[in-house]
């Protein structure tokens, strides 16, 4: 939370909600549905570009393609920093 | 209908219509057009982008191609996410 | 003509006429020439968007490419939904 | 002349002239030269686009590429349909 | 110089030099470097379009990439038609 | 730092962090993630374009991809140039 | 320097350096480093397009990639002409 990695342009960092977790607005990854959008909360967002207005919060849930984002791995912790056009809506 | 996902950008997710109804409006998919347009109903609509205002509203049927969108499953349910420009009109 | 279909964006949809017909204007696409322009009436068209305005009317009789449109089949007839772009012109 | 067809966007009906023609501007296209630029009239002219505002009139003699437009038959005749863009100038 | 022909949009006509001349500004072009620009004068220049006002007068020594252009035979003589943009510079 | 090369447009002249390194805000990229994000120093920041304005500032510590920019000699030094959309984000 | 050839849109004339010298400002390019980028000194500037306004002037030094540009002769010496964008920075 107290990140201080700042995404450039219409970047967001996202961490990864653990696999297989059946969230309180109940979504459900199968194990075998592997290209199925993947579900992580927002922790850092970028300021946008001239063309992209940012819509997504830090502490959003969203949901994402399976192949979304380049790994990141900040003070221990793995991320995926990703541009927002790729994040698929708000859970 | 009280789905709290929120589509991002110029997204709309979709329930789909089950196979080979004959719809209201006397739509008829054929079970062996697995090519034809395909029918569904609006369940959530994204904000639009600069360059795309939304037309569809919550609760229209429409109708897209038959390999448009993202399978997603909500609350144990299975939808489409795609691009509101995937969506061919509405019925 | 009392359809209820309405196509999205640019999108036109066309009732194609029958094959080999001599029309009205003199029109004639011989048996061979199966790439030629095909002809049709405009059953239904889009609102257009941000980057395209709308010429075509419904009650048109038009011209398009033998490969454009996506067949639809809407109250037991067969239609072709298409990009406004693809039809050469009225005739 | 009185042609009906009217082409849609930034489209143009040519009438291409017969090969191996000595023009009135003495253009001269020898059988060998398959490629070189071909000579027709220009028949209709469509409203243009927001693009794209039409330069040529009914009745201009133009260049176009040997390979460009699209056949198209009209009351008998044979047409060539292309965006104004393909022709090269006007003679 | 006479030449009635007039290019549309962004096109120029170019009287190619004939090759391996020294022109007045020193040029040369030897015989084996066939990749190497090539040196013509403008004969006749569209009126540009929305996105390029054109630079380049009728009588302007310019050169130009080998590939450049189209041939073009206007009254018995060869000419290129090209994009302005397809112009290096002016000698 | 008192470097007097100035990059042209939206381009960044980046110092790499030494390989292996753990920064003062934690950052770790092992030995075998080597397409992971790489760490550097921005040295040098361009004037940016009409449709791209800068973000990064000399002295930034920022992330970019494994395979981003090319590399450039200067002073003796190696440092890596790039499109600043090359760069992640500031840490 | 008295050079009167006029390069078109945003194009530059650049005088490539002789290859391993090492500059004033220091800048060494060894042998075996073929793909590293090059020197020269700018000699003729385009007057920049629509889209892109110029930033080098005659007389600056500058790097661009090993690959860039396309080589012309002219009053005997060898130059190169590219497109600014092309052009990585000025020492």
């Amino acid at each position: 939370m107290g990140l201080k990695f700042k995404p450039l342009a219409d970047r967001v960092v996202v961490e990864p909600a653990a696999a297989e977790t059946k969230t309180a607005s109940g979504l459900y990854i199968p194990d075998s549905a592997k290209e199925k959008p993947q579900q992580g909360k927002v922790i850092a967002v970028g300021k946008g570009t001239k063309k992209h207005d940012m819509t997504v919060k830090t502490g959003d849930s969203v949901l994402y393609g399976k192949f979304s984002g380049t790994e990141l791995k900040l003070d221990g912790k793995d991320y995926l920093i990703m541009r927002e056009d790729e994040i698929l809506g708000i859970l």
